[in-house]
């Protein structure tokens, strides 16, 4: 069976659903069902545990994986401390780094996440780096102990599709980690893409929060996540330059009268 | 329910098979089963009745609906035959009108096909015609009585894509008729896409007969096209330019020490 | 030397100019002189002999060969109507056929302009007939006596680029006329890829016409469109999938101490 | 006038040239001239003082800007130490550093560029970092003292054109430095795309140097850069999604008899 194993858990989905974003906090669990994700990653700092607003687990049966991200980190030291705290509020041992200071691309740095991905993982962490698709970077990744590696396909929340392609591709096949491609992602097409192409799985959130239907969409993404890993499994045909007929051309009519 | 209506018939699946190139046509009701689909098509000349060589009937079942087409056709009045032969020959009223004078690239001819079209619509065959995207002659096809319209998205067996992806989307902006995306095709994501963009359903034949495992493939693209379908109906959010904060991003550490 | 012959003329340049959407005729001449362009082509319906208005005539130096085109003929017979005006009010013979009843995307009805090519060949003219990219109409085209060829890369003024490249590189290499790129062409690069896909020539207007500077964006066409001749001349290198050093990479610091 | 200013050098060209992949190095002075070039690359390796093989310097112009570059090292210190070696044999103090440690995509490690881009900076170099694009990367060159940021568009040697065109635009928009796109421009088209987007310059050599005929494809990329460059300066016009017509499509044939 065609399972992903990451950090000692295996899943049988690889779509991997944002939380932010939604419109109302209420239809989360519907999308979570509906989506099939296995993985659902929220903001550390949304999770209130004094609770004088919501708390984002709360919408987040107990089934599912939890891969808080130090959304808000603007470098190491942040990031760490965001994924301590994550631990000891009871959020599990898996972390998504994200370390940003640019507001305007929301891209993330690298260097920062390296090292923090090192000191995590050396403290039993399961990581998740968001990473700007580099090969070097990556290897470095994985030398720091980092469970999967999630490149960017565009800039978070910008729906503009895989426009990193060139350079994941080259993550898919040098990297013998996980691939997540995470942001950028607008349609269920681009996820099947990303699937075709050999990516592990994908993460989608605003694709899915911001339609107008978030739980047939988020069912949608489920369905391409599915498509273009069967796809990739099955093996796609070459491109071809010229035509290729279905069927011979010659010599129906000619044969003889009808 | 979602559900489209050509000719009179009311199909669940948007995915249409073509049986071309399969290297053993034993495996065909199997890839039936697995791509969902509910029409098939089948060049007449390989509807043998003689049985000389297997008919390519037996290998379809009765509840598919049967769509003959007229490859090998160089005119307007060899598809006409054709097309009568295979209602003589009890393969029902649809018919897909292929009528090709070009080897290299397999490029449909839309006037000998409008023409074709208009003869055999007043014969009383539903009329699927194969053309190349063109909204003037698209136009014509309504007015020759089409039941639905077939623009190319690249040439027959290429797995190019949808190449013609400017002129198939004027054509689901202006066409009063289903639009029903065939050839070219080659990937899951690429079905995904037209069904996105708003065509009505997919054909694809090469793709999946030519991939390593035709009935996995076969699956990966009926999962692809419900995927599309379901996005196009969901709503599609805007692409942006620059990144949207899945959570916002400020005030979290800071507030206060951890 | 490298030129193209059209109707018997020979051209040095292969950037056709239009005349249309400048906010001040009276840039024209400037922009055909820093364009280098020989042929340029206006509506007919501008060509104001009564002179209630300005004469686009007036525009431009008699050394350039006039191509006055049939926009706002609706089918074959305003075409007619429309070129054998043009001859008549001293426009020369050439004609650009234009026959276009969409008002959305002004697309062209090759039917009608095939049927109008054939007419107004036969009476001597030079017609250079718009067309939406189709091999078969293309085919017929020739048939019916143009001159040359021109295929859309998008609807006009959308400046959204070569958008039909699959068909129109079908129509460069299969087609025994000269090939030129009109409408849709937004920016010099599309301009230089269109040449180096082995385009005869391309017109331009809207690029040119809605730029901030007319003048020097012309002159940014005329270079880009050589360029791409050159290049297509000098054949472009293929494609690699990996990296080729530029020199050999082993050997350097490590022969001995620096 | 339009003009380019790195380590207080103006330049007139913005096309860069490699001297890399030359079947005849004697044929590299023409290129240098058709090309119009200001500024040469070479590895530095190349420069052989003792002369068994022939010195690449001989065929280069006095009046050239030398680039030598660090192709070859796999780390900060070896791009050092060839930086040093190069100013001490007289080829000045401009350096382009190149850290490669892939043999298979030869893509640089940023890391290791922005230590050497650093070290050399002090030491009053006019350091030209090749890159992999990642904003948080070229910041730090900026901090680190680099003159200029040279992104790939795709691995060395590929053809394959500006696939990183997302984040190469990031660069543009927010580094306060030229940007130069380096690597994977395999036509001209390509090149005035880079300049259109806003870059202040490319280097070629593959395209050129593996050309049938590198004197005209080093014209041929003269041409489109300054085509790009002209485009980038006259703004170019937006795309829009309905066509607009050249001239006013009512009202002409219809207004009276002609």
């Amino acid at each position: 069976m065609d399972e992903l194993m990451i950090g000692g858990v295996t899943l049988k989905s690889r779509l991997l659903l944002g939380t932010g974003k939604f419109a109302r906090k209420q239809i989360i669990p519907d999308v979570i069902k509906s989506s099939e994700t296995q993985v659902v990653t929220m903001a550390v700092r949304r999770v209130d545990l004094g609770a004088k607003e919501e708390n984002i687990l709360e919408y987040i049966h107990k089934d599912i994986v939890l891969l808080p991200n130090t959304s808000g980190a603007r470098n190491t030291e942040e990031a760490v401390r965001i994924a301590r705290l994550a631990r000891a509020m009871g959020c599990g041992n898996w972390v998504k780094i994200e370390v940003i200071s640019d507001n305007k691309y929301l891209l993330p740095d690298n260097h920062e996440t390296i090292k923090a991905t090192e000191i995590l993982a050396k403290e039993g962490f399961v990581v998740l780096p968001y990473m700007s698709p580099d090969l070097m970077s990556a290897k470095r990744l994985v030398e720091a102990g980092a469970a999967a590696v999630m490149p960017l396909g565009a800039p978070i929340g910008t729906n503009r599709g895989i426009r990193t392609k060139e350079l994941i591709q080259i993550l898919i096949d040098e990297i013998d980690l996980p691939i997540i491609v995470d942001a950028g992602i607008g349609r269920p097409s681009e996820a099947a893409e990303a699937m075709e192409m050999g990516a592990d799985a994908v993460l989608v959130n605003t694709a899915i929060a911001t339609s107008n239907d978030p739980i047939n969409m988020a069912k949608a993404f489920s369905l391409a996540v599915k498509a273009g890993r069967l796809a990739y499994l099955s093996k796609l045909g070459p491109e071809k330059e010229y035509a290729q007929a279905s069927s011979p051309l010659t010599g129906f009519l000619n044969e003889g009268e009808i």
